[in-house]
């Protein structure tokens, strides 16, 4: 989970490893994106830097609002937040015109409470007192709080499971939006996968999130019912220069060479839709969500050299081992004591870009959701990841790391994905005009 | 939910109301404790001054570390942090040597995390790299934030369900602490109910909260295990006059009237533990939690004033119903067009102090655990008191509310009580040294 995306790849590859196709190599302080010969590639951290201390990039307090508007939708590249109420709904009308008018009033919605406003225009203080408040209330005198609203759509809102077109939509399916293949050792439960829609609400206060969701909802009522939730904190990537890399609860540091918002060309090669699919998808991306269960437990009475090797990085700096700093470059080649310092089926080497092939945005978060009975923490991470395909993305990563150490310690317990349409660019505008106006 | 305890009274009590005891009466902006004439009694704020806007008393940063030390556990009256971790422990083990070893090792860690150090002495980093960390190393790098580690005994490590006496304690069983009662329309899963053991964990980052729980129950295993646990975000309830009154999920202010941490003489009359108890619990408290799932849905599809009615609060200001700002009295006498202003079925009606003839100290969170299968968020209050006596403390005020209006929008899914014993005095004190040495 530390790696599937870019970094400052190795100097040459190991040896013997020709499977794996090396698309260029890049000396430590370098910037920049590599030719790549095939799909994929490898991509340089935009700054050797290291974090620069605050969690907020570009000099946003974490009480400041982020634009609603714009040509992609926030909550992708926008510095990740602290915290997370993601949600899956399936849509329980077969009229499509409910459902246009419910992505209308989420779009006002959401244009207000990003902006720190009520969900409605009356709000909940001063509404009729005989019909229900315009707005729940929870969120009354706190500041917008970086929230930022990113709406998706499930392969099931084209086409049901059950092979029904309910909107007319089939024909509008974009190619990549299928449900995602299994993985060996899975064990998703589908009562808390897939969905018609998601939402997925980040902001630096959990009330903040948690009340745009419970609005969203509200609004939606008799038209969308919710699916399953997960909520989730201490955003386990950083994905702009600006954030200090965090700690995932297996201890270790997460995002290291994740890619980051100030890497534009990057972010169109590997993050946004472009003119080779969908018309109405152009300038969105695709979201892939997967609840992995760490198995805490085992995993904390596992020795530190098993914890390492397992990562491929050092625990107390995140350094690679046989490096010495966090952003020192990954080198597959560096020997300690005879041996490779990275071994071979450690995360860091099968999902790091030069051997993955390919990069993907991660924006995870940690998650406790209580104990599971059995006297076990019921904690783990809930992987988001945005990428321009979700085949060349996240199942081209997740593919090879079936032989991944990390495998013993983490269960996959539920998967996702969907089709996050381009942003809403102004006020007469609203999220999937494109796809369901005329 | 939002008023079981003190407040300034009414002037004199609605006639026709002599089931209710007046205790007295205080005029506004007066401060103080009245004589009562029974158990119980009514409590005057301590002070009739506004929210002072910041959520941390005292000066204090939300990163600052709380002293550990003290003739009281923090974390009962200490201002509410933002995030809470509970876990409620069995004992796995009937050797009370090893029981005695954990709480040992429990102090010695809680006294290191709450200091914003690791939770072992070597540390995550440099530990031997063939022995499992001492600390599982995700909060490294973060601030104390606040962390309080409240300890508490439940009924059953006294004495088994099944009536074994594991460890000779039966007989040093305080006499409050048994299981609370029946109430009526209780939904308790007794899987998330009970505990010998419990530790709320409060920080204002909910990755050290995590990181502290998560690393006692490593120290504890073998000893241990984990029965249940709980997040929560946004606490519920003011504790402290710095404190602005926050929102809890139905979207009015919670804790307007809370007892206060600043008004010393009233705590040692609800909350602390006095001579009239067990020895060893002197300057502990009883800790009642409750964990409350709020009808969302229903909730936000009723009117303004069935929302009104039911609370006996306006939404927006927080006023009493006939009243204009939040802090103005509760005048269960005042009239609107004919009517009381407060129903006598409402939550501020049948919780104030005037009423229910107590007064306990809240300190409940937030929560959203995803939804239930049924479309609906699994969401509401996870209630926590404090109180010197749950008999006279929560079991009274919970009694008086079997006619609340609220009644209709919550359930209660879980109910446990603990004895919580005095503070860890110094370096070489221990959680429970009162009652297990010697």
């Amino acid at each position: 989970m530390t790696e599937p995306t870019a970094d400052q790849p190795a100097a040459p590859q190991r040896p013997g490893l020709s499977r794996r196709r090396l698309f260029g190599a890049l000396g430590a302080g370098t910037a920049g994106v590599l030719a790549a010969g095939t799909a994929g590639g490898v991509v340089g951290r935009a700054t050797a830097d290291g974090p620069a201390g605050g969690a907020h990039a570009s000099g946003a307090a974490p009480t400041d609002a982020v634009p609603f508007h714009g040509e992609h939708q926030a909550g992708i590249v926008t510095p990740a937040q602290d915290r997370l109420h993601f949600v899956a709904l399936d849509v329980t009308t077969d009229s499509r015109e409910d459902l246009v008018a419910l992505l209308q009033d989420w779009t006002a919605a959401a244009r207000r409470m990003t902006a720190g406003q009520d969900a409605g225009e009356v709000g909940a203080v001063d509404g009729d007192r005989y019909a229900p408040p315009d707005d729940t209330g929870e969120a009354i005198g706190l500041p917008p709080s970086g929230l930022t609203l990113t709406v998706g759509f499930g392969p099931t809102l084209f086409t049901t499971a059950d092979g029904r077109d309910r909107f007319g939509l089939a024909v509008r399916r974009p190619a990549p939006l299928v449900e995602l293949p299994s993985f060996p050792g899975d064990q998703i439960d589908p009562a808390i996968s897939g969905g018609d829609l998601c939402i997925q609400a980040c902001a630096n206060d959990p009330q903040v999130a948690v009340h745009a969701v419970r609005n969203l909802v509200r609004i939606g009522a008799g038209v969308v019912s919710v699916r399953w939730s997960q909520l989730g904190f201490g955003r386990t990537s950083s994905t702009s220069n600006g954030q200090a890399t965090p700690r995932n609860l297996f201890g270790f540091k997460d995002g290291t060479a994740n890619l980051k918002a100030e890497n534009g060309s990057t972010l169109d090669r590997f993050v946004w839709v472009g003119d080779d699919d969908a018309d109405w998808l152009r300038g969105g991306s695709y979201l892939v969500t997967r609840r992995i269960r760490m198995l805490i437990e085992p995993w904390d009475s596992s020795s530190l050299d098993e914890q390492q090797r397992t990562i491929g990085r050092t625990k107390g700096t995140g350094a690679p081992l046989g490096q010495r700093a966090e952003f020192d470059p990954v080198d597959f080649t560096t020997r300690v004591d005879g041996e490779f310092a990275i071994p071979e089926t450690s995360h860091v080497f099968l999902a790091h870009p030069t051997n993955a092939g390919t990069a993907i945005l991660r924006r995870g978060y940690s998650f406790v959701d209580g104990s599971d009975g059995l006297g076990r923490l019921d904690a783990g991470l809930f992987f988001i990841a945005f990428q321009r395909d979700p085949g060349t993305g996240f199942v081209q990563v997740q593919r090879n790391l079936r032989r991944d150490a990390l495998n013993e310690y983490v269960r996959h317990t539920s998967s996702a994905v969907f089709a996050c349409p381009p942003g809403v660019r102004d006020p007469a505008d609203w999220w999937g005009r494109a796809l369901l106006s005329g």
